[in-house]
């Protein structure tokens, strides 16, 4: 069995079109809400679509035999850098509303995984009610979290720092695991949003190894996406910082998860070895960036299972730990 | 025969949701498009719809009467205020396609105005490059200006201001008139976007009148908005000044072309007073903000035409000026 | 007998002459004083002023028959935006102080209201001093309230917003209205003062009926000048949101009052129409903007007694209620 | 003979109020003028001041013998920080005119001084506009400038900056001194305007003296108000930098002239035996500041001739020269 | 033979005792100079060093057998956000001069890299000036640039950016290759300089290729410090956007040259089979950040030519190249 | 005996290159020290040194015959503007200890005066647990206190205002004088560093005397270097201002003492008389900026005792104060 613990919905026009509204009225027309039908949702679930290589989403986890995905919102529509804040609270909340839609929809195939309306004019402590309406009344299994709530327009508070604690202290409080992930990315950052996911992710894994997170947080579980940004290939950079400590640098990347989210094997190869097979799950962000053929080779380039199956040394255990139990375990499934 | 110079484009969700991907990937997708088909096109004049009282664009336009209709994009989408400017340009662009493909679905019923890229991070002649192709290959006849493209975030010159000639250049030299209506607004300014538009207005008006615009474009032709704000109430307090100058005030006003986008009898009649039947056009913004009925009479509140009728001292010849023969003179229909 | 609700006082030179020495030495010599002789003071109300179309203050009251007016700053003078804030409280006082003294030497003629030390350097409570000062020491009738301190060079907090309740508390405990009437307009503003005055007025009365402020306050009474800026003549814009709320704009309108001061007879009666005789308050502004003769009519622009004069559906009661009653039971003079 | 280089007009209050109303309407009512009669300038010379310690501003010249005295603007006045530029244009020329109608009607005991529209907001070649009107027009001998037309908000450029280059080549083609004065000081500044002053004209000594200034312009003739600032008295501090270049910095000082304007006879001893006294003018700022009397000594503090006097070491040539020569000399006179 | 592209100048406390005194007097004290004797530059290359894990720098290439090691300034002295811009032309262009001395006291064992007096308050044409010193006069074989001369305070332009091409065009014309390497990181960035390198280096390598400046300039050679930050391991996420266009993504990796300083034989071998051998050059930054023993190992943690050694599948010419003879070619040693 | 009240310490380059290692890497690497020998220490204090004119600092200080002298950290050195505050704290106590370990290796010769980590990130409260340090567990006899640790770029908080009373309350409950001193000055400021002292100095004097600051702290000692800025020069303009509140500002000025620590003979008479020489204390800077051959004389430019001894009209008595008692009193030596 395949659990996909990367994967966001997919949702109808509406769902976007309704958070072109808010930020065209700026709340002057109320809350209202996107008004998705149940046909309208499955559609986008079961049409080809365009933007995903001609396949349907349902149609990408059938041929890659996920049997059970985790879905978070789309995260470069997150808008968390909209003013004035209400209007993250209700896009997130309309977007968590479409996932347990879905969820309910095509039973057994999905569970959700919450976006947080992470806007910087508000206080953390204040997301977490979202966290705790997602985990409580709408049965999710996690959360994901955007690092840069700022997109990219001015420096957030790194992860080590304390502004980050009423979220880490509601996710253990409720026992689920957090998703790193950031979401859109404006000028005057230089990279796209794509790219931003890769350097805020380097910058979450050190900022969280050196910090005092993990002693506050001892149960805290963290996964970081993309396969922890740059820090697998770099982490021999930061040996010697830790060992001035008394420490292992490869001990402290353990304290983290890390999804395979990488489309070559040499790089899922590289993050195996370099913390673990008991510390990867597999994530596929399937259907996204990466659903589109590679020519040469035919396959999906976010077939990661077919990556995974082309390691030779793993053994039978270790690719049940990978596609299945290490994810049951975490978000207990 | 009612011809009315205000109406706004219908669209499906998809223009907003292409919209809202723009403003997510912030141009790393590449320019795409909305991808709307003539049925989707087609069922978003048809269909009834919740946000216009529960009826559909064209049974608003046939039950008011209204034989031919210019319209334009709606304004508090216009995103102007949004960076890079590609992004203006892209969604601007398609926009204006929309409403090209919308006049031709529905041949005679309508006729477009063009939607200006008008970011302020590029300068106003660039604007003009699509208004020439809307005007030159599409067969648009008028634009529409936004006042204020930072959308309440800053202050922009005022339209007596130099930095706005570009536009005016173009203007004169297609032969084709304008109409002021600003966009959306955003913090911190104190207002929503719909009194935004009135304060624009007045600002509008009052900022031409004391400029040299009109000396120095004398064949210009400047449509304003719901009745020019707030100028042809207040317009005895500008009185003084223009007789300092050897000038009236009333006098002025007529330099410009009001419509009469009002919803109480009392404005119409005060606005007709004071500027003259021959430079009213009848716009109702239909369906829009007014697409509701009044609970006390029945009527919609946007059925600006039974308003005119009611008032009993307008003869036969000023009515077909109003509600038809201003508007064909002035865009030449 | 008319009373007037909107004049501002004349001062002679050294009040100003002071208020420019302040912005030079910025407190370096000292508060001093202006130093005003009861002659000068005396001149300044019985002198012809230039300004003033070659006619006395008093003349003109004496020849629109003006038996009572309340008296207030000159607004455009009111400098909130100046810094240190003791600079707006000293100017404040002196003028005030120069208001009691006019009251004292034309007994019977004019009645107080107080302007207050809107510095946004200091805090809403802090102003009511001031306030307090004026009403229990010196006999004021009412306050002036100015809705936006940074007088155009930054967007201050809605009226709506609780940052003003301080202000509404002291209003109501002393019980006395205040009249909406805003002040300077400094670049980046589009707009001089005057036309600043409207914006501010359209901001207020759409600000205070959007918010809680009489919900919190049902004693609160405000009188906005210069007949609400825009929103009679616009009021059908604000219907449909009203509505949508289960009330109707026009009885909400009526929880504020309206001075007359508009210059043009149809505007008045606009006005009369929209919110009703008794929330309507004969006001000039007089001798001030409009204290120039019309060529055509020969009239005094600011002659609002004869535009209500020609009025012809007002009856006897009505014109009362308008020119003394309403003012005699608001201000319980 | 004493002529006194350094003194300040005395204006009425009407000169002041004109400006407290442009910074009120900051253009709106057009440039108007200050309206000051004949009698009322007549009377602001000759009448008893509060300020002045009870004297007028001639009977003060009267009783320490000054037979002439150049009077410039009253520098704490000067706005040059206010905006739009123009408003500074308008006052300064309205006060440069007072000053030339004070030294008509009162011929031989004023020579003028002028005051240049000093707005940051508009380049030092345009300010030259009203020194050429000053000099060429109305007879006036010299002009004051302020270093810091920011007053105190903003650092500008220092003094040997080429930024000034368009003021010095205007003065050296009219042949004309000028006088270094600063003017209004605001926060965030931590000084007094007084105080301001002495910063200022160190700043503009040791500035000019380290530029190329004198290279580029060997005739400009530049006189530093209040005995130089601290320069004189710290001068062994720039002692070691001169040497290095092999220059003196005594002789460096000497580039430059200075007032008398100290009010302890110690510090003008200094300042004598610093720069020589052919580098020194007779300079009060009477009446002003110093225009009180010592209660010990009875003598007004800015009694500068009595202190010269008490110098027993300077010769009759020497006082000569002080007292009068120097000045007819420098300012052709 | 091993050569080492990626050195940095060990220097004597004078040169930094140098720096400081710049940043105290900002230039007041004139340029001066660091006052280095060669004893003391010898005895920075000979003496051990406890930053260094107790050896010289040249005890660390004896051992680690590199013969020839490319030295450029220690990158994160480089104070290239320092103002005024004068202080980074003086710093940097001392720092050259100890490169060059190095280079010619010890002969045959180091060649120069130049830093770039990077202050983004001049433009990068006046950096080349430096360039040009050192290859035409010093004799140095490359060139190492900064991406981000703000040092982590605000965003640079990127890589890809028309700003640059100054720079390219010198490099092209001198023809000597330039190392991506940033320097430090002020606030508010939340990484050290360290991790900055990373982030930087995945910016620049994303930069360039998404580009036109190898269209521009098909002859510049870049060469990406440490490896390429994170976009070898990342690589297959910018496999689809260049299939998009055409392109395979690892093929435009190869325009651009990559070092071996990675501190784990995992991390080495994916960049050789990313890039290929023939686009990697030998680096060490040794002595440096990595000059500490790995308990465990034993081995210096930079001992990289062991880890190369390690890796198996290489043969003897891919082992020449990546020691030397693509070093040899690329800066035609 | 001479002691001298106003010395800085000499050390090695090592101490500066342990700051430039702080701005570089800005905390990354942690504390560590500069790592200075003893016969480094020795070697900064015995040998020659070019910038002291070709002498060491023991020599300059037996020539003049300075039997002890007060030292403190060169100011200009301070970085007191450098982020974050943590650098500040740590460079500033390295440069304490450098000042103690010199003061044990030469006894008898050297006592410590502490700098104060004054970061504007730090509240002034945290900068007394160093000075505590230094007087409590080091034996330092005073501070040093910088009025602007911005370093010129923006307006601190002048000294009389209540931001700086922790300073006070520590210096007064560990009964110390406290040397007023600034350190650096960066752009936008238009002067040096070493003008910036006597500009900090004027300000100092006036903001401390029109405080309350010794109504508040009566034995408060403050000593006001470089003989008071330009205020004893400058004093009578400050005289109208004190006899206005019914003070003589040399009363006041005799709140605070001065140094001598100026290079012209009749610049110390004047503050000597302006002060009394009760209130002085012989003060030299040396070696430092004074420390050059005057070529006409063959004087040390800051040989201020031969200054001192040139001035006929001081007595023994008074000598002996200046020289020695007046600073054995206050320091309690």
């Amino acid at each position: 069995m395949f659990i996909d613990v990367h994967g966001h919905v997919s949702a109808p026009s509406e769902l976007y079109a309704y958070k072109a509204g808010l930020l065209a009225h700026r709340g002057a027309h109320g809350r209202g809400g996107a008004g998705i039908s149940d046909d309208r949702l499955r559609a986008a679930l079961h049409e080809p679509n365009p933007s995903f290589g001609g396949e349907s989403h349902l149609a990408h986890l059938a041929a890659a035999g996920i049997d059970l995905q985790l879905i978070s919102p789309r995260p470069y529509q997150a808008m968390h850098s909209e003013s004035p804040a209400f209007l993250v609270d209700w896009f997130t909340a309309e977007t968590n509303d479409v996932i347990h839609r879905v969820c309910q929809l095509e039973p057994g195939q999905f569970r959700g995984v919450a976006g947080l309306p992470q806007s910087m004019e508000t206080d953390p402590a204040t997301w977490t009610r979202e966290l705790r309406r997602c985990v409580q009344e709408l049965g999710f299994v996690g959360a994901m979290l955007n690092p840069d709530p700022y997109e990219g327009t001015r420096q957030p508070p790194g992860l080590g720092d304390r502004f980050w604690y009423p979220v880490w202290e509601a996710l253990c409080e409720l026992d689920v695991p957090v998703l790193i992930h950031s979401a859109g990315c404006r000028a005057p950052a230089r990279e796209s949003y794509s790219l931003h996911f890769i350097q805020e992710e380097t910058l979450a894994v050190i900022g969280l190894l050196q910090s005092a997170v993990f002693t506050d947080f001892p149960d805290l579980k963290i996964v970081v996406s993309h396969g922890g940004g740059a820090v697998p290939y770099q982490r021999g950079r930061f040996a010697p910082g830790a060992l001035r400590k008394g420490q292992r640098f490869e001990d402290n990347l353990r304290k983290l998860w890390y999804d395979t989210c990488l489309y070559t094997r040499d790089s899922i190869e590289l993050l195996l070895g370099a913390v673990g097979v008991d510390r990867c799950l597999f994530g596929t962000e399937k259907p996204g960036t990466g659903s589109m053929r590679d020519p040469e080779t035919g396959r999906w380039i976010d077939d990661i299972h077919l990556l995974i199956n082309d390691i030779e040394w793993l053994d039978d255990k270790q690719r049940t730990a990978l596609f299945e139990t290490n994810a049951r375990e975490l978000f207990r499934l």
